[in-house]
């Protein structure tokens, strides 16, 4: 058994790197795999993902998306049809060159991304324009050899899921691309709890294959960026790299128009690093494995035991995810390690409780105590965890509101990003006043700002053409 | 569009192997993968794995296992530290040898499974007997590398689950063994409606590195044995390879004792090869994508589409997955489609059956029709599921119980199974017995049965000390 404690834990305003770390072993999240950049993923940390999944899967079928399965392995020549894709990504490719004891005649790629392999299939599939638009995602686990890591928020091998549509028509397909933008919002306010910035990517941070990226973007603790989730509208490239064509009403033959979308376990990351503070994980009600924890006082005293059991079926009767600790450690000790594991309620509940039908109980995002009605009480902690999530959601929100700076030169800029703010500012559109930000204060554009105000480019002073959220990011 | 007729379809009776890949192809379940040997689970095969595995999933929670995520990379010297297990897995290995752009110092395994690296993370984790048991279960792909592969049965990347389990002592890791295979088996017997036959597996065909390995068998349309789940008790054989010690009451330091489960994509196939007729697929209700087709009859007609509506509307709000298909086709083709597609019900609604307040139900098992009153339409089709899962049921369980004859003489043995029996005969438990079955007959011990009455062996004559299950098996 190992017990750990708060004080195990790096202060998270001091050394934020360290305490993510700790955060996500003690609290037995992840752990790291035998191979270099890869993880374990526990039962506490699968069970988020999980969460994470039933909760988007239901958004996606509710669009009217198919899950489907494509197979690991591509071959290397596939990669290489599109010619940025395979810039993009062969860098980063893990590679099988042996299998059944022989060497392959043609390399694989284990997929990094599946645009090329589905594109294959779909090409193979679609006729006519009945069979448009044709849309199918799959959940699954991916490899891109990253010389970096970090659990959750990049490693070698994550999992994710990736939605990929092909469409009659190029403004359909750009539509679905915001549409899909759209969803990951909403499931990011209202199931993360977390605000995001959303918009379009510039040419530098698109998708490599892609003639749009749109990027969900969401502050950290420590006011730097995470992407958290991207849709990529591609025009005609995919299609006319893997034939994907179509015979029109009219009877001719057309390419169509793909896209694509996807979130990983990075969200795991992202809800961490966004809602965590000095005495741990904080996580958000509608993803946390346990979302109450019943802690017994005096367990042993007569009674006790039974009423526990008896609120945590009474919560899991309406949906509730209870779980009772009637473990031998002592009540303080208990209380640590569920704040520590970032549990959003933790209801106390021993002899003196029973006989004045109260609960004692403990709001983890507040860290404040307070009474309730036993009678009643199910009711009342659905709408304490449903008050909870909204706090957690307008916290972050603040804080972002209030990171968010203005800057009309590089130096105010490299202030801004220094302080751990997003830097909003005028850019002229090109790509060298985009490297010189980078190279200058270490920021990078994240999203542009559909409202552009900008009036000068904030690196060389001409026109400015787009507005832009600079930060530094994960 | 791809209009396919059950013509298209080859016949059952003369050519079961052909009428398999006609089937899987024309429903759309599967498609062939571009790297040989792989398979793309289509959206129509998909949703029947995700019934199975929230099914599964379901069990699996209820009896205390937890889901958790291991890598899909394995470095070769872990494959290597059991030595019957990286004979019997390394011919099958795929290996990526490059990464990133560079040759990698180790190559690494693509998980042919996962006892290795689980065993590896288990000895990290586990330090004292307050630890165990230990029992995690994770829904992921692997990859064999096969010669001869057909989808679902046999490809080079399948979907499955893997549980393992570390116990202190052998009895409790012995026990778990028979509990999971118990588990698998109500799971085949209730949601499959696919009668098994369930027992210990001979030394010969064994899972590589396992003390005991214990199956689950079904009998297929053709007569042969298609092996549908396994559990292995491993002794203390990866936990002395992979140093899963734990300190136990006494301080001293012992080895656990751990086990294995799993099934995969392959239950697809099961199903199929166990329920389809002369027109195509007959999905178990469980794990039918449609439980409930409704084809509107006239569906231009005044009222038509309107009934068709809530009627389908008022079957999901009681839980049954229905649909309406009111595409362009004619009510003669949707019939034939969705005979092919093995839905359960097919319900027929046209005006005169608004008129009259029924409904025409059509069985897809029995290929009856019948007549039901609109009114408590719901309940009565709720009914009718489940009159169809036991009838399907009962049909698998009578042609095994009447496909399964006894052997005394390696003569009758082949005769048996050239009449597509399952042969039941006595094993002296020698394995040069086993290989001559197998040579004479092409024939190979599914499992022993606990039942032993054999008084001899099939093959030499002397005394049986078992008595088997001999079939042909995919």
């Amino acid at each position: 058994m190992d017990k750990q404690f708060v004080s195990q834990i790096a202060d998270i305003e001091t050394d934020f790197p360290q305490w993510y770390t700790d955060v996500v072993l003690k609290t037995k999240l992840v752990d790291y795999g035998p191979v270099k950049g890869t993880m374990v993923i526990r039962p506490y940390g699968y069970a988020v993902w999980e969460n994470i999944q039933r909760e988007l899967d239901a958004r996606f079928k509710a669009a009217g998306v198919e899950n489907a399965y494509f197979p690991l392995l591509i071959p290397m020549s596939f990669m290489t049809k599109e010619a940025e894709h395979v810039e993009g990504f062969a860098p980063e490719v893990a590679v099988v060159t042996h299998a059944g004891g022989a060497k392959l005649e043609e390399p694989l790629a284990v997929r990094p991304t599946s645009e090329t392999i589905i594109g294959h299939m779909f090409g193979k599939w679609i006729e006519s324009w009945r069979d448009l638009p044709l849309r199918q995602n799959q959940w699954c686990n991916v490899m891109r050899w990253e010389k970096t890591t970090r659990p959750f928020l990049r490693t070698s091998e994550f999992l994710w899921q990736e939605g990929h549509s092909v469409y009659a028509t190029g403004e359909e397909a750009e539509a679905e691309t915001l549409r899909m933008l759209a969803l990951y919002r909403e499931f990011a306010e209202n199931v993360l709890c977390m605000p995001v910035l959303t918009g379009r990517k510039t040419e530098k941070e698109k998708f490599a294959g892609a003639v749009a990226t749109y990027g969900m973007e969401a502050m950290m603790h420590d006011g730097k960026s995470l992407q958290s989730g991207t849709t990529h509208y591609m025009g005609q490239n995919f299609a006319k790299a893997f034939n994907i064509q179509y015979t029109g009403k009219d009877g001719a033959l057309e390419y169509g128009y793909t896209m694509s979308y996807g979130v990983s376990t990075r969200l795991i990351g992202a809800l961490i690093m966004t809602h965590g503070d000095s005495r741990g994980l904080v996580l958000p009600p509608p993803v946390a494995p346990v979302q109450v924890v019943i802690v017994p006082i005096a367990q042993k005293k007569a009674g006790v035991a039974e009423a526990c059991a008896a609120l945590s079926e009474e919560l899991k009767a309406c949906g509730v995810r209870a779980k009772v600790d009637d473990s031998d450690n002592s009540p303080g000790w208990k209380f640590n390690e569920w704040e520590m594991k970032g549990v959003p309620l933790r209801v106390e509940l021993g002899p003196r409780d029973i006989e004045n039908g109260k609960l004692t109980v403990f709001r983890r995002d507040t860290c404040e105590k307070g009474e309730i009605c036993r009678e009643n009480a199910a009711a009342r902690i659905k709408e304490l965890l449903a008050e909870i999530g909204a706090a957690l959601y307008r916290k972050a929100e603040t804080r972002m509101k209030e990171r968010i700076v203005q800057a009309g030169s590089l130096e105010e800029l490299l202030a801004g990003v220094d302080g751990g703010n997003f830097v909003r500012a005028g850019w002229c559109g090109e790509r060298a006043c985009e490297d010189r930000v980078k190279e200058f204060a270490q920021a990078t554009a994240r999203v542009l700002d559909e409202n552009h105000t900008g009036k000068t480019c904030v690196c060389c002073g001409r026109p400015a053409k787009h507005t832009v959220y600079f930060a530094r990011a994960y």
